[in-house]
């Protein structure tokens, strides 16, 4: 089976015209999970020869706009476009209200269902289950109340069978509580919006360095180490790579287009996608 | 003087790959009014080398997300950048809590003073005075209430002096009524979502042809006619410009990134932008 994540956006706050904010697709067997949706996320899932018609899950993990700018514009669309299918989005309860604000307001009523499930940040929790896959939410420590998601997937009916896990930290401050969540995934992306010269700034802004992604990434034993959220500052992300590199060189940075596949005995490659 | 506006975005609801939504920035002697705002504006802007300091004001036509769902992504960007000066922003009443709810869910105040002006469509109103400037607002015609935006600038201090005007109609259905409001202007903005051949499913969805545009423009006696708002079934736009030139020959089809121009005397000139 397939389990691949491609990124939308690797930068932080402000798009830039290469990095857009936030914003990952997660394909677990040709189903689409849709993580954050910044302002141009359903451009560049245009750019990358994305369908938008196989999402069925959205997971916001926080309410500060370069994580979802793009979410009302991408449901608006979808209708547009005709969907049917049912809708599934994740996020803290304010964000209903901001969708449901803005359908309003252009008199739209959505012809497809829209279901909305509210986050909490107290604790982990179990808020999805398909077929051979879970999804966790669990409390990371941001300016703003703020959840990761943890998607555990298997394949049971092989000899021996394969099992594949993807963590999303995004944004946090430096968090050793989420080590035990994370323990031993195939992929975790921790946000790195500044180099480790910036650790007081990050700090002041609830936000981690490439040496605090790193030491996470370590201590947790991940196979592999996918670092993003990048400040605009920074033209050219090898210097956040090399130094995140140097506490765990099984690191890689995010960039717009990039593709993340696991095989499902631990092995992590990436690949550009062609446009 | 300059009197000059670039199109940011030429296509209706659904942004494509050549067509960003509808945004159009005017430049009026180094003064920048921004008019409708979609989703990705921002990335326009610096695509063309715009800079977002120098806006003051930005005008929305209607709360169709395909006319704003890049403002709080803008208004956000701006604070985050270090604005200080005022931001005028002009729309429908529901705007100002759509703005407030989504800097409230951030927890953000901006650094800047936000100066929100609730339009009506109601009549003709003046909205905004500045030197030689003056900006009007004036109903439209579409599925939910809707505003025009007429700019009328001067240089008196000539002999003789020169005026320049722009009227900006979308969206809204094919309305005679706007006829006396742009009589004569030098550049008209009057969306053309579809060819005649689709007359019908324009006006279920209260939108223009490119004869209808054609006509008003006609009828209107304005120098130039400038259409655009396509819908993303087309391609190339050179069907839309044809057809509205059989009728009114001094038409341009938008382009993002095209700016045009006008003189001051009745001359309209466009151009692309090299980026």
């Amino acid at each position: 089976m397939t389990f691949s994540l491609t990124i939308l956006g690797s930068n932080s706050a402000i798009p830039t015209l290469d990095r857009n904010p936030s914003a990952h697709l997660l394909n677990v067997n040709e189903r689409f999970f849709l993580i954050d949706c910044a302002e141009g996320t359903q451009l560049q899932m245009r750019k990358y020869h994305l369908k938008f018609t196989k999402i069925n899950h959205i997971f916001i993990s926080h309410l500060h706009g370069d994580h979802y700018f793009g979410l009302v514009g991408l449901l608006t669309s979808m209708h547009l476009l005709g969907r049917t299918d049912e809708m599934h989005v994740y996020g803290f309860p304010e964000l209903e209200q901001i969708i449901n604000i803005q359908l309003e307001a252009a008199r739209m009523s959505l012809i497809y269902p829209l279901i909305f499930h509210p986050l909490k940040d107290d604790e982990m929790h179990l808020i999805h289950t398909g077929r051979n896959l879970e999804v966790f939410s669990f409390p990371l420590k941001h300016s703003i109340p703020t959840c990761g998601f943890l998607f555990k997937a298997s394949q049971p009916n092989r000899q021996p069978p394969k099992h594949y896990t993807y963590a999303y930290c995004s944004d946090t401050i430096y968090l050793e509580e989420v080590i035990p969540v994370i323990k031993e995934v195939d992929l975790l992306y921790y946000e790195t919006t500044f180099a480790s010269d910036r650790a007081e700034m990050a700090s002041q802004k609830f936000h981690a360095t490439s040496l605090d992604a790193a030491n996470i990434a370590k201590q947790a034993n991940v196979k592999k180490l996918l670092i993003g959220h990048f400040s605009a500052r920074y033209d050219d992300a090898t210097p956040l790579l090399e130094e995140a590199g140097t506490i765990f060189p099984e690191t890689i940075a995010a960039s717009d287009g990039m593709t993340v596949t696991c095989d499902g005995r631990g092995g992590v490659s990436s690949e550009m996608v062609k446009w």
